[in-house]
């Protein structure tokens, strides 16, 4: 068996280390950050783990937060337009979990280590690839700095997008009520943008995620541009003024006494351009690096899939290594042609979502959500597989089969072409 | 769901329309010849079905030929070279079966017409796909005539080969007793070609499919080159002197007396070149005309395994259907990327088996088989999984590591590079 070296200490590549870890393949991961400094660092994502992402994690031993006590399975939306339907829910056939990565990575990292494997602190860059494949058999990049991005390259065909399509401002706030049941809510401001509410395990115990994806030149820009550090109580306030007006069934929730940041800092302002870049590169020797999670694909957060396409792929090339033992060129080919659907699919769901402004089918799918409950659940639960919902959106042809199928006077097969 | 128009009855078109006919698909066959005009014709082939074509055909309800009674399950080789190893054994974990086509085929339409589809006897072209086009939703070519393959087109990084690499005779034999256990023996004489010796079940009950597989220019082509119809005796003594000078662990099991086609006119002779062309084509209306089986890959037989790459094919093609519900372009991609690694996998082992002058890693594969029992278990089971024999022989590194992986004394690990 190979021996294989792992840059990043995210999802993907622990999940890529603890996986083969089980299977007796020699691994060894680098990163530039001490599981302590992960865990006294700033916020990293609010993104959940679905239903596959936790099996996984059942069998690598790592669930340490069961469901049944940090999970939700519920999907509230909400469109934020004059007469517009009431909100509505899916729900997920398995469920979900947001947990402060603070938390997460490092008992990862810590749980890898007392299995015996090796985490060593350093900040690998391309130019060292070389050096570290006479060490390893096989170099997996999971991590998404510039410079890792710039040496795999662009895919054109499925990163359609020049600049992020979504200013981004995440805080993990003290005074937001949770639904009951608890879910976590979707709240699309038409022209502004989402707010996604997430209940998550923080430090201190339940928080609210509120990750709000604005649409740039729009009037909650703001959210992103103005730097909370520089006036925290300003910020509190024209948070709340924001979620009055185009999130209303969030700031119901809101108890103002209370509404804090969970802890100084605990905010995140940025943007990211979905890109989804070239499987691998071969080295000069014929050492192959090979592109995972962030390394591979970026997405926008706005439907929280990153660690889940990080632990999906992780999983492929765990199996494939396994499977082929070798890990020359042939062996980076099948791994890219079997993450390609998921990975290709979920660039397309993401893509349409934030597009600007929505398509008229993605409007329609929504509304359509909002009136059949079995079509709304569908969706939800491809948060899942979420290639399929890239399928469901990926043309209005696609989004009218979806419709027409839930649909109860529906009659499917009377839509062929007669003979 | 769409309504599937399906060109070929053979068996990616009958396994196909068996398939959707079960998920309640609407479909309609076409194809050139009836059941009665494929029953009384001539031979179509020697291949064999493998345990997952045989499983495909018990969830389709149409396995007639249960494996207990018409099966085998072991492969013998024989390397015919001065000093070469004794007959070296490979068995399946599971039994495969091989069938008159003239048998088979016009069962299988002749099910699907009783559970209430639609054989339409019509010869189509091309030219014709934009009228079908307007009865269908979908139309998948499942023929493998000259006219579908130019419309489809190569690829030419799976298509290495500008001819034929093996000239082709297979004959029904009796008179030639079946091994102990009974299982197909492969006869290799290097430079002149393979022998496949199958245990066929036959109008008449057992015979012996012999497939010479000739080099050009060696000293067996004159088995396809002559052709039989013009002096049956004098080819039924030129097969019993080849017989007998290359391939002599079969000569041996031949009673003289009895050595006759089982029915004059059993007897196929031709040459195959293998090509794998694109995935589909797209209508000047949309719709998507798929390749599948001989339309999509033709593959020398010498490891038979046409049929199985079809009805493999066909199962991928039916759960996209019913999985995407839409048959667009995007549902063709991603069958194409779905079949990829098996298409393509299988590709690179026959053409390997194939390549004249025997490949040194080839060779040393063989030479290794004869000598280690599992690796020959390995190689003979992945007749069912035939991109593994694909990986397994793609490059002189894998062919060592296959080895090392079934060497007793072999540790593995220690091969990989040191830290």
């Amino acid at each position: 068996m190979p021996d294989v070296g792992i840059i990043g200490a995210g999802t993907a590549g622990l999940h890529l280390a603890l996986l083969l870890q089980q299977a007796g393949v020699s691994t060894r991961v680098y990163t530039h950050q001490t599981a302590d400094q992960v865990a006294s660092g700033r916020p990293q994502n609010s993104v959940s783990h679905h239903a596959p992402t936790i099996a996984r994690e059942d069998a690598m031993g790592v669930n340490f937060w069961p469901v049944e006590e940090y999970g939700y399975r519920v999907h509230y939306h909400h469109l934020n337009v004059p007469d517009g339907p009431p909100v509505f829910r899916g729900d997920f056939l398995r469920p979900s979990r947001v947990l402060d990565y603070r938390i997460y990575l490092p008992r990862l990292m810590a749980e890898y280590e007392e299995r015996g494997g090796t985490v060593e602190q350093r900040a690998v860059e391309p130019a060292d690839f070389e050096q570290l494949g006479r060490h390893h058999d096989l170099i997996v990049v999971a991590a998404g700095s510039r410079s890792f991005a710039e040496y795999f390259g662009e895919r054109p065909d499925v990163s359609p997008y020049a600049e992020p399509q979504r200013y981004l401002a995440v805080g993990f706030w003290d005074g937001v009520a949770q639904t009951g049941p608890r879910a976590v809510t979707m709240s699309i401001s038409p022209g502004h943008g989402e707010l996604l509410d997430l209940p998550i395990t923080t430090f201190d115990g339940w928080a609210s995620a509120l990750l709000f994806e604005n649409v740039p030149g729009g009037d909650l820009e703001v959210l992103m541009k103005q730097r909370q550090s520089d006036d925290p109580e300003a910020y509190r306030r024209l948070t709340l003024d924001k979620l009055e007006q185009h999130h209303p069934t969030v700031r119901e929730r809101v108890d103002d006494s209370r509404f804090q940041l969970m802890r100084p800092g605990d905010i995140l302002q940025g943007a990211v351009r979905p890109v989804v870049r070239e499987d691998y590169r071969v080295l000069p020797d014929g050492t192959v690096v090979l592109s995972l999670g962030d390394a591979h694909s970026t997405v926008d957060p706005v439907t929280g899939q990153g660690a889940n396409a990080a632990s999906y792929e992780a999983q492929v090339v765990a199996d494939t290594i396994l499977e082929d033992g070798s890990v020359d060129e042939r062996f980076a080919q099948k791994v890219a042609l079997r993450r390609r659907e998921r990975v290709d699919g979920l660039s397309t769901w993401v893509n349409t979502m934030i597009a600007t402004p929505t398509p008229p089918h993605l409007q329609k799918l929504l509304g359509a959500m909002s009136q059949l409950r079995t079509l709304c659940d569908e969706f939800t639960e491809n948060f899942s597989h979420p290639h399929r919902n890239g399928d469901m959106v990926a043309t209005p042809e696609r989004v009218d089969a979806a419709i027409a199928r839930h649909t109860p006077d529906d009659t499917g097969p009377s839509e062929a072409k007669g003979p």
